[in-house]
């Protein structure tokens, strides 16, 4: 039996296959001068190049269009044209499946430039496009990076729950999840209030917008945790930051400072930008070369930003701080500064962008605008929380240290009218054996959007569920 | 500063940190006689001895109780006691956080044997006990050995859609996901149809299953994908093999046959078994020694049983193959066995346990028992499924060849009262480059209850969502 090969390893090791029999598959990219096939297989985005054998049935060249998938057998020589190294001349080409000539028209294979949003409308078909592939590739590759990061340092991977009965944040809207029929709820006596124990679980339920809470129950024991996994805001913003269901990173360190907890959160960014340059290289030339194409307003280069990312230490500065500077600037605002109020958008691209031209973490920020759970400082208005600002995407992560402290966290809780009798359990971590401990969330597909530099979040995400849109 | 390290690592390499000072943190897990503290900090079922200085503060010793979390300083020495081999002549001693005595008693941290269904009750301290913690560590190591073997095979790992439109494969009830006030759902034109255009997504939407469908159409492009993410099954069963929410791992391959698949799968298996018997030495070790507290029943050792799984290739017969089998034993069987009927649990147990005492591979199942996306062989009735059967627990992998022609696919939609419109998009993935593709489906909690060898799945995930139960 001839063995088959993918095409990276045929690529990468070309020298090692020369005139060695080899089978390939894939789906054909472009066929020229009834010679050339450029096949592709998804394990890279390069092609390679098969060169029919002359005494080709001519039958069979009818049938070789773009999008067909084949099976090819050949000899695999060095290339005599300039755009390759190798190729393979055919000796035997099957055919699998043909392409439907009448839709292929209208469909985004014909090999012409689409918009984005087409490309977004036949998400089914968007893989075989030579951007959304490199993409996926390198979200594959952060991915992979994360949970080795994470395993290499002694973190343990955790799956918290994704339904629910926590409604406690009040971070916007949440989505409920319900086996009730719809036409037919159930009604405590025929009065207002509606029956939840006839409902699944005997009370009612929403998708999970964080695993914090329970993460942090399984550092005050293990140590060092993390979660990987989909995360649901049922907020009706349609813009190119936000999406509906997302995946989320949570890691979770206890006997952790703030500034601990900077630190690490500095370190794995840095390592998982450090990894994809390093293992996603022909990924990220072609998004540098072609992103201008569909980004058109962008003038960056892809590399020069992952690179500016690892060559500083990130700075430092705390809350306080950060509105002095921005006061400095009052006018350049739409939203005025003034101390007590949440960052928007502006002020934390200023810092980023125009003060510091570089990753900026801000830290300290003041309690009122920030979660019940977040330790107090001793000044008794500010909390231990850090965002990390990056250029063009803003904030990136978000964590703090945790308010170990029952009693303090207790008043927090009444203060901020969080339902302290449904999180008995958080607060009985603080009761037996608390300890310091600190963690922060990442938005994956936030970093997979910032790593690719695409400007909608869309494209970065297989199927995207948004307000309004489910399909596929 | 004095350097921190994790209690694991004090452990694995005692000789190079001998009379060295260094800095632990966990929490007491005993304290004999005024003087000897085991302490844990998650990092290994192991606890290192921390040995009192005789000098210490008489305060700080009553302060000293099980659960209690303290930091060390002191020096690393050869223990002359039998049972560890290094110690911490302890310098310096600090309490993190004290123990609430009056509801020590009735928690699950009073060091007494629990059984796991308080434990399940306490499911935010059971992290504590050397149990669970042990099946928690082992848990990582099968997540991250999962991501690690398809990604040194080339796979790219996919997030499918967890809110999905879709309810095709009819398999079971499914949780409904919505904004929609319940106690005022909008009705089309006052009439009997819920106005699904107004809730957040525009039409009704439901928690998926899986994502085969959507993992197919990312494989008929990228070569090989897989995914690892949450399912969800609104059956009302309480058994010890099910939960509503657990989580999936779905490979997809293109230009693979149902043999290739089967190879795979097999090769996958073997494979994480492997790797946690290399990896996670100390907690088998711990479980092998100490299930049978818990599973009292259970006569065999965890470690003899994952070994048998490497001894041979797993046995591979066809459906009809079993079927003959099993009538010769038919008077044993509570359920008759007639060519057609879906295999029952009896019938699973008796192949695998007593007629191969071995892993089974059964194939071509008569495609009215399975699902519509499987490919329909040449007699007509057979599809090209595939069961991996395990001893104890049964199934434990179920998949199948594709059907990737597109006449054939629509046919059996039809014939199966598929929605053919809805699922537009999987249907014209065979129109344009259709390939031969097969995948399969693991629960990767039913994984990690294999290998752990606990008797209810609710004992290896931190937080089980079953009928009635959404706690935490």
């Amino acid at each position: 039996m001839i063995k088959k090969y993918s095409i990276k390893e045929l690529l990468n090791n070309g020298n090692f296959f020369l005139e060695k029999k080899v089978l390939v598959e894939g789906w054909i990219r472009f066929f020229r001068n009834s010679i050339f096939i450029a096949l592709n297989d998804g394990s890279t985005i390069k092609n390679i190049q098969i060169v029919l054998s002359k005494n080709i049935d001519k039958k069979l060249i009818k049938k070789i269009t773009i999008g067909t998938s084949i099976k090819v057998i050949g000899i695999l020589k060095k290339s005599i044209g300039k755009k390759q190294s190798i190729e393979i001349k055919s000796l035997y080409i099957s055919i699998y499946g043909k392409v439907d000539q009448k839709n292929f028209q209208k469909s985004i294979l014909q090999p012409k430039k689409h918009s984005l949003e087409k490309l977004r409308k036949q998400a089914h078909l968007r893989f075989r496009t030579s951007i959304f592939s490199s993409i996926i590739r390198i979200r594959h590759h952060i991915a992979f990076s994360i949970h080795k990061y994470f395993h290499e340092h002694g973190f343990f991977y955790i799956n918290t729950p994704i339904i629910t009965t926590l409604n406690a944040e009040g971070a916007g809207n949440m989505f409920q999840v319900t086996t009730m029929d719809l036409k037919n709820i159930p009604y405590i006596k025929k009065g207002d209030i509606i029956d939840y124990k006839k409902d699944f679980f005997q009370c009612k339920t929403y998708l999970s917008v964080s695993g914090q809470l329970e993460a942090e129950t399984a550092s005050l024991s293990l140590g060092k945790v993390y979660t990987f996994g989909p995360a649901f805001r049922a907020e009706n913003s349609n813009t190119s930051r936000h999406l509906s269901e997302f995946w989320m990173i949570e890691p979770e360190i206890a006997f952790y400072h703030l500034e601990e907890n900077m630190n690490l959160a500095e370190n794995f960014l840095k390592f998982i930008i450090r990894y994809i340059i390093e293992n996603c290289v022909e990924d990220l030339s072609f998004l540098k070369e072609n992103i201008k194409k569909w980004n058109q307003e962008d003038n960056f280069s892809i590399l020069d930003r992952l690179e500016l990312i690892l060559k500083f230490p990130f700075k430092r500065i705390s809350y306080t701080e950060a509105i002095k500077i921005l006061e400095k600037k009052n006018k350049k605002f739409f939203n005025p500064v003034i101390w007590g109020m949440d960052l928007q958008s502006e002020h934390e691209q200023y810092l980023v962008n125009d003060h510091f031209q570089h990753p900026v973490i801000v830290f300290d920020y003041p309690s009122c605008i920030k979660a019940f759970y977040m330790r107090i400082n001793n000044d008794g208005k500010t909390v231990r929380a850090m965002d990390i600002l990056f250029p063009k995407i803003g904030e990136i992560i978000g964590g703090s240290q945790r308010e170990e402290r029952y009693d303090l966290l207790l008043k927090r809780m009444k203060d901020t009218k969080i339902d302290d009798k449904k999180l008995w359990w958080y607060l009985d971590t603080r009761r037996f054996g608390s300890v310091p401990h600190s963690g922060f969330g990442l938005g994956f597909d936030r970093l997979v959007q910032f790593i690719t530099g695409m400007k909608n979040i869309r494209d970065v995400i297989p199927f995207p569920r948004t307000p309004n849109n489910a399909e596929f």
